[in-house]
C-alpha cells in the first residue's frame, strides 16, 4: 500500500512496451506502476519514475523488487516459474501464477494441456530434446510426422520463440536435415501439421482471482512473415457463433488454468471438422497484454492495460465494448536502415502522420531503431472498414519506414484527409 | 531534442494534475513529459520519471528547466509574466507567450481587452488598488457601481483566484464593507454586474503557432460553491446557432490573443441582449488544459492533454469529434473529514465504483486528502443523459465522499448495474 496515495502498488517485471502502456493506464487509476527493467533506457524505463534495474533471470533481484509491491505481474514469459514459486511461498503475490503460466512458456506443456482439456489444437507431436540422441533422430521423427500427418511440417521451438523466431515451415526430408543442422544444441521442439487455416483471429479476455472474467469482441489478427501486422476488431463476417465459441473457448481456458491477468487466446480459423467443431483451433496463449488488443486503448471503453491492472488487483472488472463500428491497429515495425525514407526523423514521421490522417491514435514505445523491430502501433476508430485499414497500414508503414507506401507527398497536398465518421 | 527518442521534449511547469495528465498522453507520442514541481510528492511527479523541483517563481530554476527542453509550458497560470518574456529573451520557445497568458492571469486586462475586440463580457468596472486610497474608499466604488449597474454586485481579486476563491457577491453596501475590511491590502478589483445567466458553457479549442485551431463540442459546466462538479459534452438543449456562435467566439479569442495550447473560454448562457447579441458572455480565459475538457479524455478522438501537446510541438492538431453521443464528467472533491464515509479507503472506494459501474472511467490524481480538494474526476459516456449524469454524480461523490448519495450498499447488490448502451 502507498502511503501516499492509499492505493496498492502494482509491480511489472519487464520494462517493454506492455510495461510503458501498463504505467499509462496505473496513472488513471491513482497509482504508479513500479517496473523491474534491464536497461534504463527501456520503453517502460523511459517513463516511470519507480524502475529498478534488474534481470528477471536473477531471483534476488525480483525478491527485493517484489518486497516492494502489493502485487508482482509481468510484461513478457521469460521469467523462470520455480523462480515465480519462490516469489509466492515467500509470501508475494504474483499473477498468473507459475503454474498458469507455463501454458504461455512453453508450447509442449501447452498443447499436451489444451488436448487434454478437449480444446481443439492442430494435430502435433512434442519431440523432447532428452529423448533424441542427436540430429539425425530429429531428422527422422519429423520426417516420419510428416509423413503421417502430411507434408508440409511447421516446426517450433517449445520455449522462447515470439514473432515467428522459432517457428519454421519444413517441406520434406532435406528441408528438415538443413534446419536441423543449426541447431547448437537441439532445443525441445512441437511439430505440428501446416494448419489449412483461411485467417487468424485472437479471442482476449481478463479474469480476476475472485474468478470475474470478461471478454472484449474476437479479432482477426493479421501476420506477415511470422509477425503480426494487423488487427481488425471485431474479426469481419466472423459468423456470431463462430465468434461466441471463441468467445468460450478463450473463457474456459482463463478459467482451467486459473489465469489472472490478461490472456490472449490466438486461434486459426478453420473448415469445420470432428478436430475443429466450431471451425476453430487454438495456436498459442499469452497471458499478459497482448498486441492484438492493443485496438482496446483507443477502441473500447476499457483499454486491456487497464483491465489487467483491475484484474491483478482483484477490482471488478470494465466495459469491454467497442466504443466505435470498427477499429483497425497497424504495428509500427522499424523499416530497413538503408530504405529511401531512413534519413526521415521520427519528429517528421509524426508530424506528417499528423498532418494527413487526424483521427489516427499514434502509440509510440520510445524504443531504438532497428529493422523489423516493433517500435510502436496506430488505433483507428470509425464505421468505413476499407478506408480505415487503408488509413492503418499506410500510416504504420510510414511510421515505421519514413515512406508513404501510395506516393503521397506532404509538399503536393498540404490538407489533412477528412477523417471517417464514427 | 531527445537523444533517445529522436523526438522534441516538452517541459511544463507545475506538477499538479494537468502535468500528470500531459505526462500519460505524451507517452502515446513516444515522449515523458519533463515537469518542474515543488514537491516531490506533486500529483505528476509521483508518476514521470523527469522531474526537477523549484519554484515557478524563481527565474534562475526555470532557466535551468527551459534549457534542459525543446517547448515550455504550464500546468497554471502563476508563473510571473516577466519570467516568461526572460525565458523567451533567452532563446527558449514558451507557449502560451507572456502576452497571450496575461489575459488569463489577470480578470482586469482581460475584461479590458475582450471589450476592446468587441467581444460580449458583463458589466464591469476595474478597480486597481493603487487608485484608492484605502478600504472606504473601495466601499465607496462599490457601492456607486452597484447603484449604477444593479445590486447584488460581484467583486473579483483581479490575480490569484481559483475554483471561486476570490469572488464574492455582495448585496448591499453593508456587505461591501464586511468583505472590504478582510482585505489586507486591498488586492486589484474588477467588480460585475450578478449576470441573468440560465447556466454555464465552455467553448475549448486549441491553437498551433502555425495559426491550425481545433474546436472540441462546446459544453455545459456545472459549478456548485464557486467550483465545478459536472460537465456535459455536449451541452444539452444548445441551438445549434448559439453553439457555432461560442465556437467563433473561442476562436477569435484564441487567434486575436495569439494563444497556442489549449484554450478554454468560460462562457454565460444569458438572454439575447444588445450586450450580447449571441446569447453569451465571456466569463473567463484559460490558457493550458482544463476542467471543462477533461470529459475529451474518454469522450474525443482526441483528448485535450494530448491536443496541448500536438499545439504547443507545432503539430497538425487531430480529431476532436465526440466518440459517443454523450459524455459526461463529474468532479472528485474531497469529502468532510469526519463524514460518514471518511473511514472508507480510496482503494475500497475505487474497487466499489468498479463493482458498481463498471463503464465510469477513474482519473484519480494521486493527490493527498483535503475537504474540497479536486482529487480526480470520472468520465462516462453514452447515449442516455439522464443516466450518465447519475451515474458521474453518484461515482464523484463515491470516491470523493465515501458515500453512496442513494444509499447503494455493496452488501446488498452484489451485481454491477448494466452499462448504458452506446
Ligand atoms: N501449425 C501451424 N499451421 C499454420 N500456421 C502456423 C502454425 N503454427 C504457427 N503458424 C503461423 O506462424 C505464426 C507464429 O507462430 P506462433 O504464434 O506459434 O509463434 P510465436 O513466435 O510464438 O509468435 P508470437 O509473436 O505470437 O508469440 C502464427 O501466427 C501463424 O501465422
Ligand atoms: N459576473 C458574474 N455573474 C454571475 N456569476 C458569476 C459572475 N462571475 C463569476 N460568477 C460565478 O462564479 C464562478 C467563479 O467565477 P470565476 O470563474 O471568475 O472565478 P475563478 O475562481 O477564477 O474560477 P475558476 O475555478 O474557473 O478559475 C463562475 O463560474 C460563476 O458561477
Ligand atoms: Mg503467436
Ligand atoms: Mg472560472
Amino acid at each position: 500500500m502507498d502511503s501516499r496515495t492509499g492505493l496498492p502498488t502494482v509491480g511489472m517485471v519487464g520494462g517493454g512496451q506492455l510495461a510503458r502502456m501498463t504505467h499509462q493506464a496505473a496513472i488513471a487509476l491513482g497509482q504508479s506502476l513500479r517496473v523491474l527493467a534491464e536497461h534504463p533506457d527501456d520503453s517502460a524505463a523511459l517513463v516511470a519514475p519507480d524502475v529498478s534495474l534488474g534481470s528477471h533471470l536473477d531471483l534476488a533481484a525480483l525478491r527485493e523488487f517484489a518486497a516492494r509491491c502489493d502485487v508482482v505481474t509481468f510484461d513478457h514469459e521469460h521469467v523462470p516459474g520455480d523462480h515465480i514459486r519462490s516469489l509466492a511461498a515467500g509470501g508475494h503475490t504474483v499473477y498468473p501464477s507459475a503454474e498458469a503460466l507455463r501454458y504461455a512458456q512453453d508450447k509442449a506443456v501447452m498443447r499436451q494441456r489444451l488436448s487434454d482439456l478437449g480444446i481443439p489444437v492442430p494435430r502435433y507431436l512434442v519431440v523432447p530434446s532428452d529423448d533424441v540422441t542427436g540430429p539425425d533422430e530429429v531428422v527422422d521423427r519429423v520426417t516420419a510426422f510428416g509423413r503421417d500427418a502430411g507434408w508440409p511440417v511447421v516446426v517450433k521451438t517449445a520455449r522462447g520463440g515470439y514473432d515467428g523466431r522459432g517457428v519454421w515451415v519444413v517441406r520434406d526430408a532435406d528441408a528438415v536435415r538443413d534446419l536441423v543442422t543449426g541447431f547448437e544444441p537441439v532445443p525441445d521442439l512441437v511439430l505440428e501439421e501446416l494448419v489449412p487455416l483461411s485467417r487468424e483471429l485472437a479471442a482476449v479476455v481478463a479474469r480476476s482471482p475472485f474468478g470475474q472474467a470478461a471478454a472484449w469482441p474476437v479479432v482477426e489478427t493479421v501476420q506477415e512473415d511470422g509477425i503480426c501486422v494487423e488487427v481488425v476488431a471485431p474479426a469481419p463476417e466472423l459468423p456470431e457463433d463462430r465468434a461466441a465459441a471463441a468467445t468460450r473457448l478463450a473463457l474456459t481456458v482463463a478459467h482451467r488454468l486459473d489465469v489472472v491477468g490478461v490472456l490472449a487466446v490466438e486461434l486459426f480459423d478453420v473448415p469445420v471438422s470432428s478436430a475443429a467443431p466450431d471451425g476453430l483451433q487454438v495456436n498459442e496463449l499469452a497471458m499478459r497484454p497482448h498486441n492484438s488488443a492493443h485496438w482496446t486503448m483507443d477502441g473500447s471503453v476499457t483499454g486491456q492495460f487497464e483491465q489487467h491492472l483491475r484484474a491483478v488487483l482483484d477490482y471488478p472488472l470494465g466495459r469491454t465494448d467497442a466504443v466505435a463500428p470498427w477499429t483497425v491497429m497497424g504495428n509500427v515495425l522499424g523499416g530497413p536502415a538503408d530504405g529511401p525514407g531512413a534519413a526521415v526523423s521520427l519528429d517528421e514521421r509524426v508530424h506528417h502522420l499528423a498532418a494527413r490522417f487526424p483521427d489516427v491514435k499514434v502509440h509510440l514505445y520510445g524504443k531504438g531503431y532497428r529493422p523489423g523491430r516493433k517500435l510502436g502501433h496506430v488505433n483507428v476508430c470509425g464505421s468505413d472498414l476499407a478506408e480505415l485499414r487503408r488509413r492503418a497500414r499506410l500510416s504504420a508503414q510510414w511510421l515505421g519506414d519514413g515512406v508513404w507506401a501510395d506516393g503521397w507527398s506532404s509538399d503536393e497536398a498540404a490538407t489533412a484527409e477528412a477523417g471517417g465518421d464514427r
